[in-house]
Parts: structure tokens; C-alpha cells; sequence
């Protein structure tokens, strides 16, 4: 089965992460996979959630929206209907867990860092996005931050949809494979190849474990090479 | 490292399935594993969500709650709260998906069947529980009512909580066991092996794709039995 | 008229207390009348609400619900509605005063305790079960909590609901008694048969002053019947 | 113990219903019990509730408000708090109820009429003053409107608050006496004098069966003087 | 055009300040113009918002309200419907910004002053009404409370309603004219003839800035007048 | 006074439309006012809201809202609150009102055009970019569909900011100079110079006639030249 776009049944669509571009954010990062485009931008408070104080401890923690017309057809706006659904809630939970795994909250102190990933235009895969441009905007907002100088991060996240389409495991669906896939995955892992969290589900099929491990392959070697795109854009020796 | 019960490491809690607890569901099942209570029961509604009217299909559905004091310290009630957490959501939607896909939607016709999964007491694994007591309530409710007696379900689903706690993976993990993990998972599958839905989550440190294979492995045998289990409560032939 | 089980028309159902029902709350009671059965379960939270902080008193407060699935058709659930009804909100202020009126708050100190009262399933007379097993709950959770051991609890307190039906006047009502009473009635006493609390309600015709006063009679005899059971439950001398 | 305005145990306070006192309503009052002062106003709907439709029947129902300066010191304004308060909504509860126990529904045929209340001062007794004015405000909206000229209310319905205070029953209370009393009781009734509903409350102390019969003997007397004072507002015969 | 009660183009309608008018409250004003009617009343907190702490300074904010039969046709209940809707919003902002353009809010020191205004009788102008009746309330709860005695507010603030109807500028609109206008618009002015707010809208058809320019000079006359009927309200020399 | 950026006072700021911004919507327009980025989409939606149907007219609502991290510092996300804030209700009523004005409803039918204003940064200024470019996503998403190919749209909209900032009246304020600004105010005018709207008000201290006369005049000179680059975004002729 040939992809609308060409593309290798691993590729990735073109990845252009761009720091810096939210001009108020302590960090930020407009995390475009193809025709999706989530900004992403960190603030950091000086203060943890309540049930955090007084333990020495820091925090990550993200929140998720989309324009509400980033979709095809118009998505109803959470503020109006005075709710965030539970596609968003959960959303936000998996970026937040995610950019944790790689912070160290201990040598972070008593201080939140907020990560907001809005999603200005949407084709599939934007909690990937998210995460891979999350990561960007937290490490713009902490560099410099740790103690002496140390670093708060301890290796790269960055995260990739995969899933089975026709029979075939693809890697970073866009929308259209996104509606007609059988199975699909969201996997996060550390630059060190290490998984974060993964999320897989039956859409129209049930999926064997053969096929599972086919997309965690499929994963593992896209993870890399955005792990890359990072450092290419945070300015770090690869 | 022993198990505080003293269970092998890939061993389910002992599992009760009580068919038919709830007086007035179209089908029920109260799901104990260990100390682990959860009440499932099925309600048929003879109509759709708005969003599905004239399509001909049906809808399966869950909810999920716990009883204020079913945990160790007592948890916000959610009605009074006016709000279901971002966890509660996560919950039902993942009940929710899991029994559709073993679920004959077309042959449903237009009907929604509601699952409600009520957890009367806490000690870990209660979305697991859920799963495994909603297929029954499920099965209960659904039984002779396809076109022609046609069976309604296409296979048995069911589900484990697996995680890595001090370095071992473990199947079915209790309360204290899962405050200790370093990252869990769970697995539903359905009868003849397949998967329906993952979620792993790395919580105190990120784990290998070998740990990963390994808690797959376990969930596997769990489903197993959990599905002969199912079976045995609902009067089937094993 | 007789009445469905045969019961004479100012008994009460098979009324069961089982104290300590719940694993994990500080006093418990799973209290059933006839088919109606209500958890209720008592947590002690070593704060006051806002309002009462630093005045030296403590406080009694309920909650109350019921499991979607309790009713014989499905009840929608207060958390996904976001909001309580009424009807509950009645519901638990009368338990949380019916309990208070027999507390001492001076001796109990700047301390909460928070009642839960859920419904597992119902056949009517909820409230009036809730309250019974409410004061179970309570007293089995403050048992030698009071300064110098002295008692925290001035009186036992029970309720039952009676009504009219078809002209006459019946205790312990069950859901198609209810549906079918002219006049209903909860009622609130102390073993020492002092009033707490009476809420009576014409359903389908205005009452006489007699017969009001004989739903007043019924209630008498039956709470302390109720109050007998309590002190059994509790394994309190008679 | 003399009353601080040197009323009688059973006097009622000087009471004025002002019938027609809302410009654009279908019928109102403002009822005044001393400075307690809360306008009734009734709007006919042409329609009933979603659960109601299509059985040719209609329904009453009222809503309650507090200005937030009616009370001594600031009330919070529901509307801003986006929740009616368990207070409100039991009181709401009880006109609706109180009004609909002499309304002919079937004669009234499917029509809402829509009884709003709100407490523009108090003093004490707010939910007996709406009763009453809302009868008032109710007959002047149906005035006419059965079929053939028929009347839709079968009989008068009123209100008033009684307690107990300083061991004396005592007769529609005022706010001081409200805050001073031992237990108190709102009790409803019909002009021919049959009982709507009681509501009874210990606050600060339990109270016997005689003392509660003597709450109802004051109710009694008051009810029939404030259907006298209903009946020449309305300019009906007495 | 004549207007329908033989008002001049500029002139207001009967306009009634009634000080004093609820007596739980610090000041208050029943505003009646025409047959529009607001109550305001003055809270005064020992205390600000929590943005205000700490910097020595006062606030003064608004509440707006109306009673659901104010109306012609009945409006539903904002805290039934649990959110206020936007125009209360804006109009609650609007009378807030107004009281405060003319209180010496340093001088006030942390106190906030809280105006409810609720509309008994609505007949257009409501949040002019609201605002020149507020005024009265805050001046009588602020009478004497300056440091050293010396005043709060240093001008009167009053507002007026104008608009174009049928192309001829007129003053204080009632629900007749405002549904008819092309245009109206909000002026809020101080004693001295200064704008403090102005707030102007096409209804039906877009305006010049002459006839914008007219509502302007019309409304300066009228809020003159408003100042002088606030100095006989609050027994100030004129 | 010089401004921070050279500019005179009656002078707008670099103004960028760029049309088609947005890929999924029919109509969008990327509005820039110096640092000032507001994304405005049209929705066509084939249906008109409740209390619209059946009049054979349409509408035209708008909705606005800001990223979190589009200020200075975060700004909560309204989603998250559950609520949307009276300024943000404020502002997309004010849209609406604007896009209307120029609206043939009739002509346009039973449909409803939605337009979302999304701040994707902020620098003062907000509304009347978002009304502007608003007014480029309307014009875009209406081309052609007017019956017989007639537009139905009568003029141009456009607004600006103006205010007076040390005693000077300045045109299109950026955040700095309305945070400095003694009164502000939004003026919306047609192509042809019409008013549409004017929203003016005293922040730091009252302002005379003669002043809001100025503010009156800069807005004039500003929306002619921003209507000169609606033109050139749309492609018409000028």
C-alpha cells in the first residue's frame, strides 16, 4: 500500500521543530510534523501545586487545547462549553508524564513548569507533536536554571504515532491514515532508546503481538531521529 | 523479592466473578480480585448517542466510579466535586474501548448498552477488574438478544495490571505493590490471544523493551485464565 | 389491604446491620431493609469546615448516592451530570442533621466526620437506611475517642419512612408501596423516642391530622425496634 | 417569655398580600410578614417538562431567590456562584409541591405554570410567606383559564413557620426567634384544613411528641387566618 | 415622532431616588425611572480581593441581577441555568468601573465595597438606572467613613441611556423605543460634566458620528439632572 | 511624548492580513498589528440557532480567546476554569455585534457563520485586530455564495484601538501604552466611515469631550487605511 504522500512506510513527514517562537514564554517551540502544527510554550512558577509543598520538589505538568477550527470540520470550543473533554484530559495527563520521566524534580526545587501545547492546525499526531516540542520548550526554559549550573534534564523525550493500516505497520499516521487504521500507538521514548509510556489501541481490529512489536521497531528508529531534530534545534553538539 | 501474599510472580489474586449480584441490571457481575471489589452492571437502552442516530449501529459505553471510602484514605466524592478527574475519564473511555471491540455493533442495531463499573473497595487493578467483570455483566445482558440468537459478542475480553517493582515484573498488582512500581502497564485481551488496548507508563524510572516483552508475556497467561474464569460465571462451555 | 410480603402493617422489612463492611474506613455499616441496601461509611478528618475553624467544636456532615444501577431503571450519575440533584442534596442534609442532633460537637473537638452513604441497591425507605446505618458507622468510628473516654454520642438515632396507602397507614415502606402512598412520611427519633426530624410529604392527596398522628405511632415503634439492632450490631448491651 | 414585639405564642406577625403587584406577570403578590417581604410571581407556560409531554396533564413548579442584601449581613449571589445551594433547592422543592397538592392538573392540561419567588427582605420565615403568596399569584394567573370557566384549584394552600424557643411553641417566627429556637417546623395546609406537608427540625435539641403536636395546633389556627387574608386579596367571598 | 408617553426628545422619564429603601443594608437606593425599578444596596468588606492584598488601596465592584418576571416575557433564572450570561457580565463591569472613576480608593484603604443592583421591574435603561442608584448606595455607606471625615468620592457619577429612533436623537429609551432604536449607546458621566464611560452600538443600522455627536450632547443635560435628583436623595446641598 | 517606537501619534503600527492563513477553515485571515497576531477562521454552518429558526434569516456569532502564553505572563487557560471570563464574553459579543452590522442576513439565509479570534500573541490591541481580520475571514468565506452571486456583505468593517496616554491622544495603542493609557476605547467603522460601535472608558481618570473628540477623529484616519489593506488581502479592487 503506497502512502498518499510517498513516504517509506517508517518515515516521518517532514519534522520542523523551531524554538523561540512564542515571544513571551521562558521557552517555546512550533512543533510541525507535516501539516500538523502545535506551538508549544513554557512558563516556569515559582511555587508547586499544594499537595507538592514543602517536600523540596518540582513539578512538570502540560495542558493541551486546539483552535477549534485547526480541524477539518469545526471542533466546539472547551471554554465555551465550559469542560475539557476527556480526549484532552488524557492528553494532557500522557505529555506531562512523559516530559517528568526525563526531569530531575529533586535539583528542579520548589518551582511548576508549565508546558501549554496548543494545536494551531491539526493532520494526525498532535500529542507526538506535542511531546517532541514540549521537550524543546522545557529545556529552552531550564537551561542555565540547575543548581551550579547542573542540568535539570536527564536525557531527551520525544514521542511518535505509529500504527497498522491495511495490514501495515506505518509510522507518524497523518489524518487520513490516522481514520482508516486498525490499531495505533502512541510510544514516547528517551534518547537513550528507553520507553516512556505507550498507548495502544484497536480501532477496527484487534492486533496481534507480532504486529505490536512491529510498530515498537517502527518507533524506536523515528524517536532517534527526532531526538536529533532537537538537538539540531536547542543549538547542542549531536 | 517475596510478594507480601506470597504469590508467584505472573499469579493473578484470587478471582471471584459473581454473575447476576445486581437486582435490577439487564446483566451484572461483581469482580473481586484480592481486595479489589468492583460492581458491573449493564444497562440496554433503546437508543443511540445523538451522534449515531440512522446509522443502523449500536454503541457499548462505560462509567467509572469509586465509592468515597473504597480507598485507603477517602477520595472526593466527584458528583459533589461536579466534575469527573481527568483519571475517571481515562478509565471509562478505556472500558469503553475495550468491550466494543469484541462487540458486534452492526448486529447490535440501534442501542446503546451502558456499562457501569462501581468499585466498592480499592487494593489495585480496578480498571483491570472493571474490564473483566464488564464483559461479563456484558455478556449477561446481551444473551439471546441477536438477530436470529446470533451471538452478539465475537470473543471473550479481559484484562490484567502487569509492572516492574524492584527490577521483577509482576502480574496483577495490589495496592501496595502498585505505589512501588517503577512502571506499570495495562493489557486487555481477548480470548484467542489478541490485543485490545495497552497502556504502559513509566512511573518512577523508564523501563527497557525487554521488560516490556516481559510483562506482555505475563499478561497473556493472566487473560487466559481470567477468560476461563468469565466462562465458569456466565455457565459456558470451556 | 395486605401488603405484598405479608408483613402486618407496622412492621418493618428483614432489617440486617452489618457492622465494619468496609476494609478500609475508621467505622462502617452495610445496612439492609428488605431489598434496599445502603453502605455508609464513616471518615474522621482531623479538620472543621472553613467556618467553624477555631470555635473549639467539631462537626457531622453525609453524603449520599446512589450506584447508576441501584434503581430499576438506570439513574443517570451525579459526577458525569456534574451536579447533584435536589433531591440528594435533601437527602443528605437530613442525615447529616438526624446524626448531629445525637452528637456532643463540644467534646468531639475540631475534628470532622464525614458519613458516606451509598446506595448498592434500592426498594425504597433509602434515606431512613442510610440514617440508621449512618449512626452504626458513626459509632463504631468514635468508639473511645472521647476526652477521658467518655462517650461521644448522647443517644442512639433511627429513622424509618411510613405512608398512606390506600387508606391506611403503613411503616417501612417499599418502592411499589411508595409509588402507590397518598402521604409519605420520614421520621427521626433518639432511643429515648424524642423527635429529630419529620418530613412528611402529600404524594397524591392531602392528609388528615389523624392520619398523621398514626404515622407517628408506627415510627415510634418501629425506631426503637431499630435502635435494637444498633446496639446488637455494635455489640452494645441492650 | 415575652416575644420582643409582644405577640402572642400563636399571633402571626402583620401580614399584607399585595396581589398584582408585578407589572408584567400573569398573577403575583408580594407577601409581607413583618419585614420579612418576598414577591410571588406566576408565568403560564405553554408547554410542560420533557418527562410530562403528551399526557395532557400540567404541572407547578416554582423557583426561589434571595437578594444578596435581603439578609443581614451579605448572602452570596447563587448566579455568581453558578450553584443554587441545597437550601434553596429544598425550599423550591417544597412550594412546588405545597401548590401542585391543589392544583387540578388534569383540568389545567399541558401547561406549565411557573410560581417564582424571591425574598426581597427577611426576617425570618421566607419559605411559608412564598406558599402563601404564591397561591395568591397562582389563583390570579389561572383566574378564568379552566375549561368551561371551571376553577383549577381545589382548595387554598398556606404556610407558617413555627418552633419551639425557650421551651415555648411558639407561632411564625421572626429571624431572632428563628436563631433562638430548639426545633422548628414549616407545615403547609389546605383552607379546609388538611395537612400539604411538615417539615420538622430539631436544631438545638430534640423535642417530644407533645411538643411537636402543639406546633401543629398553632399551625392550625394561623393557616386558617392566612387563607382569610388570601381570600381578600383575591376579592374573593369569604 | 412623538414618544408614546409626550416626552421631549431630551427629556427623562420620572425619575425616583429612594435612599434607605432595604434595611439590611450599609446604604441603598431603589432607583425608579419610569417604570424601571433597581435596587442597590452597599456591602461594605473588611477586606479586598486577594490581587488587591496588601497594597493599601480599596476596590468598589458591582453585582447585576434581575428577577426572572422583571420582563415581559419571564427570563430564566441565572443560577437555575448556573452561569451568568454575557450581558450581565458586561453590565456588572460597567456599573464597577463607573462607581469606581469617582472614589478615592487609596483613601478607602482595604475595604472593598460591593453594590448589588437587581432589577424588580425592568422597562429599559436598567444599567443606567443601576448605576445613578448605585451611586446614592455607595454615598450613604461611605458617609463619614473617610479618614479624618474627609470624602471617598470626589464627583457624583450618573449614567443615562440614549439612542436614535426612527433617526431623531432621543434620551432615557424605554423597552418600547430601545427595541425599535437604529442605534443606542450608554453615557456614563461625573458632576463635572466629564465622560467616564461611554459605550454605543448599531442596532439596526450604523450611525453617523453627527447623530453620534447629538446622543452625546443630549446625554450630558440629562445626567446633570441624575446629579441633582442623587444630592435631594442623599439630603446634600445642591 | 515620543513613542516607544517612533511612531506619531495618529500613526497604526506595522498592520499585516494575511489571508488564507488557516487550511481547513473556508475563510481565515492571520491578523498582525505590530506584535500582535490574532488567527481569525469562518465556519459555515448550515443551520441557525435555536431561537433563530424558521425566520429565514442567518447570523453571524464570533468567539474569541487568547493562548495561555500569548501575555507577558501565563494567562489561565478558560478550558481549564470551565469558565470564560466576562472580558472574553465582552469581547466576542463585540465582534459579533461589528460583523453583523455589514451583514445582509437576509440574503445570507438560514445559516450561521462562526467566527473564532484566537490570540496567538499579544501586544495591546487585541479586539480590534481580531475584528479586522475577522471581517477578511467573513469576506472570504461569503465570496460567491450570495444568491444570483449578489454579495452579502454591505461594507467593510474595521476598528482600532485609540487612547489618551499622558494627555496625548494616541492611535492603535500597544500594551505598554493602554497599560499607561488615563482612558481607552475601541472604535469600529464601516469603508464608508460609519460608526458601528464605540467602547470607551475612563482608566486612570475622567476625560473631557474635547479628548474623546480626538480619539473620535485618529480612529477615522486609522480605519480608512486599515479598509485600504482589507482590500489588498482580499484581492479587490481598491
Amino acid at each position: 500500500m503506497a502512502r498518499s504522500d510517498g513516504r517509506a512506510p517508517g518515515a516521518l513527514r517532514p519534522v520542523v521543530l523551531e524554538a523561540g517562537f512564542a515571544r513571551h514564554a521562558e521557552g517555546s517551540c512550533m512543533a510541525r510534523f507535516g501539516d500538523t502544527h502545535v506551538l508549544c510554550a513554557a512558563t516556569i512558577e515559582e511555587r508547586v501545586p499544594p499537595w507538592l509543598k514543602g517536600r523540596g520538589r518540582g513539578w512538570v505538568t502540560a495542558e493541551y487545547g486546539m483552535l477549534p477550527r485547526s480541524t477539518h470540520t469545526r471542533t466546539d470550543r472547551e471554554a465555551a462549553r465550559g469542560r475539557q473533554s476527556g480526549r484532552t484530559q488524557e492528553i494532557q495527563r500522557l505529555i506531562g508524564r512523559g516530559l517528568r520521566a526525563v526531569t530531575d524534580l529533586e535539583a528542579l526545587g520548589e518551582r511548576q513548569i508549565r508546558i501549554d501545547c496548543d494545536v494551531i492546525q491539526a493532520d494526525g499526531g498532535t500529542r507526538a507533536a506535542a511531546i517532541t516540542g514540549g521537550f524543546v520548550a522545557l529545556h529552552a526554559a531550564l537551561a542555565g536554571r540547575g543548581p551550579g549550573g547542573a542540568p535539570l534534564l536527564r536525557d531527551h523525550v520525544a514521542a511518535v504515532s505509529c500504527g497498522v493500516v491495511g495490514g501495515v505497520a506505518l509510522a507518524d499516521l497523518d489524518y487520513g491514515e490516522d481514520s482508516a487504521a486498525d490499531a495505533d500507538a502512541n510510544i514516547v521514548m528517551t534518547g537513550a532508546g528507553a520507553l516512556v509510556e505507550v498507548q495502544a489501541a484497536a480501532e477496527g481490529a484487534v492486533f496481534s503481538r507480532a504486529a505490536f512489536d512491529r510498530l515498537l521497531d517502527l518507533a524506536g528508529a523515528c524517536v532517534a531521529e527526532l531526538v536529533g531534530l532537537q538537538k539540531a534545534a536547542l543549538g547542542l553538539d549531536r
